[in-house]
Formats: structure tokens, sequence, C-alpha cells
């Protein structure tokens, strides 16, 4: 039995309480949030104690950490708990800065603690699916990889002002997936963008509309494109074209019906909210956490895998502002 | 090349037609109708003479008769024909009385001319794949077969007060695709039907929403139902189930485009229209026509096929109206 | 906080047990089984106590009780049960004798206590939108059901000996959801049935495959076919022809991905296993149970519900006997 | 009745011819080729006359001319067809030298002659009907097109070695549905490409994988990916997201039969072969032609959407040299 401390206890902190609760395997001891209706509300749900920070830190019946805390917080919780031996689940990204997470990585590899980044799409049941099959060599050797990844609204202003843009708050998930699926680091990040849905994203200095070209050193090549609007729904597809076949997983719809009318044959438009979307995937990446941690055996994605998103993400970002295809 | 006359110039006559003309192993040389001016458009369209029926029968130049008068004629026509020596083309039904196709079969019969009773729908390409591919044993022994038929509205009154009713001018056709899949007879039938479309057609002696099931020596089990209506298009689907898997040939659409809106994902109608949805039926139909009188090898469906689906047909009709099953 | 004693530990008193847990309005107080192992391993499981059946149906902290024992102690449970003022979700059947399950009408209506049967399906996501959809109007008057339910694999023999034969223990599922979908009773039954997986299921005296048409007193009909063995999974679909169009529900298969070879265009197999493919329903089903005790309204499927499934499931087995249609 | 001369009597000639004996509105009255057994052999099937080249384009009884020949005779045989007033169906490319068609279309513009660049794909059913909705504001304003296009297999070096490459021979009907669809002109082009399928075709100075961005003036954004190899057959797909929805162009399989086996379901592979795939398409553009002269209205696309697609090539071919993106 895995013994937890939890830290934020917004959204997404009990999204993962959540799925906590559904394993045997694993038991939330302390809570921890900033705001102390927060963490007592949580602590309600789940029977598990508030403390605060250090205390958890500081508890020998808390194994692992869960860090849900703002993205500016996570680089001294990362170093308090490798300090302290703690096996660490970190909501992405791991940090804003590239060279802030390569700190992170030398104190995680320093104290050999545990560490997954929490790209939970990777443990979609489609998606993973898809890697599995490539890795079984289904389809051969993958040549293209097409990404298309809509979200159902903007987000204000305001929160895209402190993102770090589109690139590194929304296409990374892309990005990482583009690396699981390729099988092989991208070598060159060439972006367009604009600002189609909402002009004041453009005057916030960002785009709504994007896409991206990776290439890697053997030639495989990635697609992905973002909108940050789509009227139906949350579309999140992917396929990968490789020398044997081609994988495709479609999107999730809200159900299995479909009526015929005069208009023709319509299916339900997608599961809109990313929570519902995603929560098989949520779910799947905590078991994969808490198994890894309690076998001993290396989490992933690792926070490895998180700077390396990162690091793409930053060069879309300077691709798309300076025109140029970026090499790194 | 097989010479053709061709008999009864209206809808279907032209459809014959029009397939003639693209195949070039036949040509159609005379064509005959009661109203001089049909007889002269379809001349003018295919460079064929008009000629009265007698002329036509009496032609050393013409091989092979298609047969798209009214059904009241067909019985005089066969025997002509087949007394001429001419090969038949018939469009279905064969004759609206079971005993009056036992004497065409022995006229056809003992003057050994081909026949094909035009059941159409044994040609469209994905019934005929369906079942090629239970014949190659892709689904192990049929066990269950399901067919949904519906027309996209219903006729006049009229016509179903001449036509013998759902069973025998509509359903007559899932009756025949029956037999084609299940591979074994029917040995009983039993059916029920209601106006729920169009009380005139209750107030004329039929049904507009028909349900059948019928039942082979072996024990294999068919279901059939059938509307005069469906706002969505001409409904045409079928499924096999068999000991090693299940087969299903879905509708087949107006195009291949999907669009997603706040609505849902909507695809397009179905073919409405027979003619469009059997197009490559009709070619394919004929082509099989022309290739076995050319190779002096059996058509089929054969003179046989359309007494059996007619006799079913009957059988139907007595069992809706008697409540119980009929064993035929 | 609904009080909840679960009678029965065995697999389907796990399935509820679990749905209980993940809901907050409800908690188990106390679980019993006929094998003490079971009541305990529960009892861990979920926080419970053991008790035995006449202290839970004494119990002041229990308001109502799922039962989940064998059919035959179904009677006996529900009149205690009724008696002692607890609300009742049962297990389908009720009981295999109507006669019987009028008793049991007469125990719960005579008492006021909640009762809801199990026919877990209505609470399908997609069967439920299905018949949404319907009440809402829109695709006007319901004219054909139909329905395609095909098992994985037939059970042991020694099971079917039991079970009352396939029209009672499986197609009761599907006679029910033809009264949920139809919105109408049922006046009349028409069953067929071969034994064509097993010949031991022959002999046995059942059948493995089967038929059913319902006809309504306003003329709609119903068609359901089952099998006991489906090679690709577990097959459930239904549709809904209308005056103004069709409703269809798929297959819920493994996953959203398709593979793209040589071969053709390939999707996962359906989810195979019944408690996982009605996941959601049977949390569904309880939530509404729990949601109907608490506010006093009635709980559906009703036990008259029950009871009218039962009907038609004896009605088919004698149509199916007698090769005649049954009235009811 | 348009009278037609026909130049080139290969492949791509003799779908054309096909598609005009479908027409009652034309007539092939004379074909011409460098190989007399080839124009002999088309004459006989259509019933034209042989002439030479000099002798159609005197021809009064010739109203317009069908180019079919290699792509270096284009130039001198539109400049004679114009001059002689002849309204001009050309194989697309118009020339492999975009200041050898601006010649063109100065002879074409100063003697008024229709003329329509082959880009069959603009007629395909699916394709038409995407554009048609977006310009009836179905999806509102375009934001991303997509267009995803695999070849069965690549094409003999030979071949690539005097197509000028994959984005001038391949992906230049991806680059005029591009435009197409839209709506604006490109004015950047990113191209990145790899030989993956085949070194050889590498070794030729050429790739057989590649992806393309277009960029316009206003944002919108277009990803372009081929591959020459499929093993699942030819892949046509594209799909359109605008501010208020999204359209997609599904693959245009075999048939529409489904198999449910063990594996999971199976549908069949795509149409594999152009002339196949693409029949309706070829029917279509020469009936929009044959129109467009007889009616005096400008067909589509016309000589300068040749032009503008051989300049994106053009620029794509320099962007995969250069690794740069390139202004158009």
């Amino acid at each position: 039995m895995l013994k937890i401390g939890l830290l934020g206890c917004g959204r997404i902190g009990q999204v993962h309480a959540r799925s906590l609760m559904r394993l045997d395997s694993a038991k939330i001891v302390a809570v921890a949030d900033a705001f102390p209706a927060s963490a007592a509300a949580l602590a309600e749900t789940t029977g598990a104690e508030v403390r605060d920070v250090d205390a958890i830190m500081a508890s020998d019946d808390v194994d692992a950490i869960i860090i849900c805390t703002p993205t500016d917080t996570h680089y001294d919780l990362i170093h308090s708990a490798a300090k302290a031996g703690k096996s660490i689940f970190c909501e992405k990204p791991v940090d804003m800065s590239a060279d802030r997470i390569r700190d992170c990585i030398k104190v995680v590899e320093e104290n050999g603690v545990g560490f997954l980044t929490a790209f939970n799409r990777r443990f979609d049941p489609n998606f993973a699916n898809v890697q599995a099959r490539i890795a079984a060599g289904e389809v051969g050797n993958v040549e293209i990889v097409t990404i298309l990844s809509r979200d159902p609204s903007a987000p204000p202003v305001s929160y895209i002002e402190s993102s770090g843009g589109i690139f590194r708050d929304m296409m990374i998930h892309d990005l990482d997936m583009a690396r699981f699926l390729l099988g092989e680091e991208p070598v060159q990040v060439f972006a367009v963008g604009s600002a189609l849905v909402d002009p004041a994203i453009g005057e916030a200095g960002d785009v709504d509309t994007a896409a991206v070209t990776l290439t890697t050193a053997s030639g495989k090549i990635c697609q992905i494109s973002n909108s940050r609007r789509a009227s139906y729904g949350y579309d999140q597809r992917l396929e990968v074209h490789g020398s044997k076949g081609m994988l495709r997983a479609e999107n999730v719809l809200e159900n299995h019906v479909e009526v015929a009318t005069e208009a023709g044959f319509k299916r339900a438009p997608t599961l809109n909210f990313f929570l519902e979307r995603y929560e098989a995937a949520y779910l799947s990446e905590m078991q994969h956490f808490v198994d890894a941690v309690t076998n001993g055996t290396p989490a992933a994605p690792s926070i490895t895998d998180g700077l390396r998103a990162q690091v793409l993400a930053d060069a879309a970002t300077e691709s798309w502002k300076t025109g140029k295809p970026v090499s790194v």
C-alpha cells in the first residue's frame, strides 16, 4: 500500500485523488493546499489528514508526493521531495524553464527517487494502444505522424498571458505525443500560427491556431495542428503512417447512437471536457505511477520526457516568432 | 456480340438499355413498346430499330429478349421467346401466379433457352460480396440472416391495389435475398404487418410496415423487416451471423463527407432513388446475363428462383392474413 | 446518506458494491452471504459489517436491501424486506413464476416500499439515449424496433438446465428493452429457435439461436434475435425506425483505434465481458435506485416491469414449443 | 453537340474518351496519336476518324481539343489550338515551366478560347461537396486545411527522374486542392521530405515522403502530407476546420461490407487505382468542360489555376532543397 501526500487540492488534484481512491494499492495519507478550505474539503472526501507541505515532506508515513500546485512552485517542491527521498508525480509542465528542469533532473537523479511527468494522454487507452501496436511492429517503420488537436473553446486571455503561449500550454501535449509515437527525437521544428479565433489573443502576443512540422534524424515527419476552438467539442485525433500500414485513433463521442433523418446520419459530439475525455487516462496514469514506485521500476514519461517536450515547445515558439525552422 | 431485342421502353427498359450500351459484348438490335413514341425515343438513343413484338420474336438477328413490359404480359412473351429459341432476361415478378410461373418454367426447359429473373440486388457489389464471402466460408455456417429494407416513400394506393401487396411487390426482393444468403430453402414463413405509414394503404387491404421470419429445415433463421417510408432515404442493409463471424452490408450514402458542428457528426443521407442506389447492380446483372448466354452457361437467378421467391411472397401474404405460420 | 444491506456477495453483488462505493449518497452498512468467506471478503472491501439476513432485515440502520442471491430465494427475501419496510433493489428475474411475482407485487404495494427490478441495460448510456430521444419525439411514432443480441459464448449446459431456457435467461433482457422502446405493451409473441451452436443445448431441451416477433395493439412491430455465441464478442445493438427517422445504438468496441493494412481497415472487437460492457449502466442503475429511494419517487424498471418481461419470456417459450403465435 | 478532337490516345486519353461517350452533349470527331496503332484503336472504339494533329487543328468540324499528350508537347499544342480558335482541355501539368505557362495564358487570352486545366480531384463528388459547403458557409471561415494523400506504391525511378519530383508530379494535386479549399492564395510554403520508401528515389535526387505547410495572408494554414506508398491502398482524405465546424472527406472503400471475427471489425481496402477512385470525377470534369464551352462560360480550374499550382510546387521543391520557407 503506497502512502501518498498530495500537494494542491484544486481541480487536477481532485482528479488524482479520485483515481487514488479507486486503487487498492495506494492510499492518500495527507493533503496540503495554500487555501485551507480546499485542503479541508479534500481531506474530508478522502479521509486524509491536512498537513502543511514541510510536514508532509518530513512524514515517515508518506512514500510519494503528487504535485498539483502552480507551475512556479514545482521547482522547490521537487527539490524538497527528492531530498526527502519521496517518489514524485508532477503535473506538467515540470517548469517553464528548460534550465530549471535540468536542475530538477539533477536532484531527482542524485536522490534516486521515482518521477513521473504527468503527460496523461500517453495513458489514454486509444493512444496507448496505437503506441503498443507500433512497438509490436504492426505498421512497420513509422514514417509520418499526424496529430490533430482542438480545444472546445479558448481560455481567457489572462490565462494565455501567463501560460507561455499555445505551444507551451496546449501543443506541449502533442509534442510529447509526437515523441512517444515517433520513437526518435525530433531534430528540427518549424511552426506557424495565427490569431483567428480571438483577436485579443493576438493582441496578447500569442496565436490560437497553430501548426508544427517536426523531423527526426532518420527523416520521419510529424505534422501537428492546434486550434483553441472547435464548435463540435474536444477534438483529439492522431494517426501513424508506417511502412506496413496505418494506425488511426478516432475521437471519443458522447455515445454510440446514430440518428437518421432527412438531414442524413448524425452521431453525437465528442466528449467535450478534458476530465471526462481523459478519465480513463488519469486512472491508468496513476495506476502506472503507483505500480512503478511499488515495484521500484522507472515510471514513464520521465522527468527527461518533461524536459524534452519543454525544449520542443520553446523551439516551436521561437520558430513561430522568427519564421524559420529551429534545430533542437 | 450478343444481339438483343428489348420489349418495353419505360423506366426499367431504359435502365437496361443504358447498361447494354456500356457493354462491348452486346448490342440492342430492336425495341418494341405499346406506345410508339416510347419505342421511337429509345430507338433513337440506342441506334436500334423499332419493330413489333412478333417481328422481334421472328428476327434472325435477335439472340436474346429483354422483357420489361407489364407483369401480365410476361407469360405470353416468355412462351413466344422460348419457342423462338431466344434467351430471356425477364423483369420480376415473372408472374403473379406461381402456377403460371411453373408453366413458364416448362416452356423454358423444353426449349432449352437461357433465362435470368431480374432480381437485381443479388448483383449489388456489397450484397454480392457478402454472398461470396459466405460461400468462401469466411463466417462459417450461416445461422441468422437479418434484412432491413425501407423505401423512401410509399407508392400511390392505386399501385398497391394492383401490385399484389407489400410482400409481393416489395419484400419479394428481400425474400430472394434471404434464399441467396441462407443457402438453403425456407420451410416456414411467419408474417406480421400494419398500416402505420398511410391509413389508405390499410383501407386498400394492404400493410406498409411488415416483418417476416423464415426458418429452414436445418434451423437457420432469417428476419426481414420492411417499411414503405424512411425519412432518411432508401435504407438497404443486411447482415449474416455465422458460426465464425458476422458479415454486414451497410447503406450506400450520397457521399463520404462528414460535417462536425455543435450538433455532432453528420454524414450524408442514403442514395435515395433505387436506380441510382443499384446502378452498379443493374450493369453487373446485364453483364452476367450477356456472359451467360454467350458462353452457354446457366444464368442466375434462374426462373426457378423467380418461382421460389413468388411462393415465399404468397406464403407471407397468407401468414399475415391468417395470423399463423405457413409451411412452404 | 442511504444505508444499504446487501444480500449475496457473489459476482453481481460485488458489482453493485463497487457502484455503491462510488456514490456519495449511499453507504453499505451490512452484507450477508450463505458462504461466510464471501461475506467476509466483501465486508473487508466495503467496510461493512457481516450480519445474517434476519439481522439485516431487523436493522434500524438499514434503509434498503440489494438482493443478489439465487433466484429461488428472491420471493422470501422480498416478502421479509417489504414487511420490514425496506426499499428493494432486486436482481432479475424477480422469480421464475409469474404468479409468484404477482404475490411479490402485492406485498411490495401493501407495504409501500420502493422497488427496482435490475434490468441494467435500460441504464446503458446508449440505450437510455435512444429511449430519451424517442420520448422527445425525435423520430416520431415508433414503428419497428430491431434488437440484435449475441453472447460471446454459450454457458455450460448445466446452467441452461436450471435457467429456464434462452427466452427466460437471455432474451428476457431484450424483451424488457422492447417494452422500454415500444412504449406500448406487446399483445402477441411469435418465437422460433434452433440449437446450432451446441447440440448438447438441444439435447437439454433448449435452443441457442432464437428469434422473436412482438406486435402491439396499435401495430408496432419488434424483431429480436439472439445467439449464444459470437466469435467477435458481446454483440449488443438495437435500432428504432419511426415515422420521422431512425435511431441506432452501435456496439461499444474495446477502443477507437483503426488499423489499415493490405487486408483493409480493422477496428477493435466489442467489449467482450458483460460487466465491462455495462459498467456505466450498473453505476447509473444504482444511482437511480438510491436517488429514487432518497427522494421518495418511484424507481423504474418497477416490479411490474419485472413481471411483464417474465410473462413475455414465458409466452416466447410457449410459442417456440408449440410453433404458434401466443397472445399475451 | 460539342465536337471534339482528342490528342493522345494513351491511358488518360482513353479515360476521357470513355467519359465523352457517356455524354449526350459531346462527340469525338477525330483522334490523333504519335503511335498510329493507338489512334486507330481509339478511333475504332469511339467511331471517330484518325487525323493528324495539324488536320485536327484545321478541321471546321472540331470545336474543342482534349490534350492528353506528353507534357513537353502541351506548349505548342496550346498555341496551335488557341490560334485555331479551339477551346482547350489540357492535362496537368500545363507545362513544367511557370514562364512557359505564362506564355500559354497569353495566347489563350488573346484568342479568347475556353480552357480547363485537368485537376480532376476538384470534381470528385466528395471533395466538390466539401468545397460547396465551405462556399455555403456551413463551417464559417476556413482556418486549417489538412490533406492526407498517399499512393498505393511508388512509380519506377525512371519516371521520377523526368517528372520534376514528388512536389511537381504528386503533391501538385494537393496544392491545387489547398487553393480550392482555402479560398485564398498561399503566400508562404515550407516543405520537408525524406526518402523512406525506396532509397533509389533518394539517390535519384528526390523524396518519397513529404510534408508541406502553406500559409495565406490572412493567416489560414494548410498542412499536406504525401507518401509514395500505402500498404492499404490509395489514401485520399482531407478535412477543413472552420470557425463554425469541420468538414471531412473520408476514403472511398471497395465496398460497404464489414466483417466481424475474433480479430475485430474489418472493412474493405480503399479503391486502389486512381482511375477507379476518380471515375466519377473524370466524368464530372468532362461534363463541366463541355457545358462551359457550350454555354460560353469560363471553365475551372482555369489555366491560371494551372500556373499557380505549378508555382507552389516549384516553391515547395525549393523549400525542401534549401530547408527554408519560401514566399510566393
